[in-house]
């Protein structure tokens, strides 16, 4: 790889770690017109979150965030473990996630494992899917709120 | 998208539908050195499987096949509701899959959600990325076995 390309995909591999960050900064702000700022809205985005099923296009997504936001009080998100890669006009980033939530009745901690895949539209990278699952045994091991 | 675009963006996607499609061929063929010519074989490819962490790097990922494939007799896996999405040299698809595994001690069926992100290299569509997560309500709703 060139100098010059290699310049290039470290600038775009820090514009995807920033989406991602800005992701999660969207969920902890429980902030709507945050999160819609993040996402890619076609027909064709994707989320999976643990216990449910394939949200499927834009409406679906924006609806899940809107009640979850709804039913939170705070949020805390905790990012470790954070690798990314980039290629051409997509990047695509898996890490690790403490997910602190607060609830009217109650709160709750989960360590999920996301898959995050960004396309690049008009200069900005845009969530086009999100899959994250629970880890049963880092989440057994870590159980106590620091 | 010009005629001449489109044409080439569904070749893309066809390619990419037959390399998801062989991933699982693989799977439940339990052959070892066809689930090798299915991935790239780089350092920063990614496994996530219901329950566990992430693996990281081709090593990590074969080793965990192999250990699949001495541990389990027979596989079967059902894809339903594969959705695709070409964009330049990667491609990423969304499906369910009913997965039967038989063990010398018993057997196992789980309905997981995956996203696998395919990357072109030498002309063949290579998995860099799997992503898989248990469906526990779907699980449950299709607990027998047709």
């Amino acid at each position: 790889m060139s100098p010059k390309a290699e310049a290039q995909l470290e600038k775009a591999e820090e514009a995807v770690r920033r989406a991602n960050q800005e992701f999660y900064a969207a969920f902890e702000s429980l902030d709507l017109p945050r999160m819609e700022a993040v996402w890619a809205h076609d027909d064709s985005v994707e989320c999976v979150q643990p216990g449910w099923d394939l949200l499927l296009g834009w409406d679906d997504v924006r609806e899940r965030w809107a009640r979850v936001f709804a039913n939170t009080s705070r949020a805390r998100v905790a990012l470790s473990a954070v690798r990314l890669r980039v290629e051409g006009t997509t990047g695509w980033v898996a890490c690790t996630a403490r997910v602190t939530t607060a609830f009217p009745e109650g709160f709750d901690e989960a360590v999920v494992q996301a898959t995050n895949i960004f396309v690049l539209r008009e200069g900005r990278w845009l969530l086009a899917a999100h899959h994250a699952s629970v880890l049963p045994i880092a989440a057994e091991a870590e159980s106590t709120v620091q």
